[in-house]
């Protein structure tokens, strides 16, 4: 972790293995995409958002209807819907209305770019 | 996104292609967990710490001396040790003091766990 001799940065394969050095694929990031990406990790950064998310994800390619997530989480509707609130904001959700309900599906894109800046190690 | 076909979740690796199902590997998580993935996000959750995680990571298993963050980002030798201590208080980075100065490394477990949570898409 603190050698310094002066390897070059694994290729993302290579860098896999228990014994692969931390690296990161995309090198320093510029001030753009470091906003863009901060505020996605901002909504995420909520322990309620995080479980919400892991049972809308749980789904795979279905959407979930906000009426499933008030039990298993054992909280109200108002806040389901202030938190989906948030993660659809952020570009992590999409949100579609049917009927009474809204329904939430991931945004695949949104979690490649996050992986792809914290595939470190 | 919206389709409502029940079909299973994906495994890890059938799911990285461009057509596959959003999937979460590790199914809903607990409270717990969540209170710790939302420890680190938060730390993340700040486009200057990005950016300096993102200088430290590009090295690979080298360290980096916090005298070498404050000219790329052009921001003051505080500055850079109050984000730093964030991130190794969340434990993303770990802190080696060599004389007059602090060299900091990604602690890569920390990210596999944050990966492992956003294996979404």
């Amino acid at each position: 972790m603190t050698t310094t001799i002066d390897t070059p940065a694994a290729p993302l394969e290579a860098a896999s293995g228990a014994e692969a050095c931390c690296t990161l694929s995309a090198g320093p990031i510029d001030s753009v995409d470091a906003e863009r990406l901060a505020s996605m990790l901002k909504a995420l950064s909520d322990p309620t958002r995080l479980r919400l998310l892991s049972h809308v994800a749980a789904q795979g390619c279905n959407s979930v209807c906000a009426c499933d997530l008030t039990e298993p989480l054992g909280i109200s509707q108002p806040t389901v819907s202030h938190h989906m609130k948030k993660l659809v904001e952020a570009g992590l959700l999409t949100r579609e209305q049917r009927g009474r309900w809204a329904h939430y599906s991931v945004v695949p894109a949104a979690f490649a770019e996050l992986r792809a800046f914290l595939d470190l190690a």
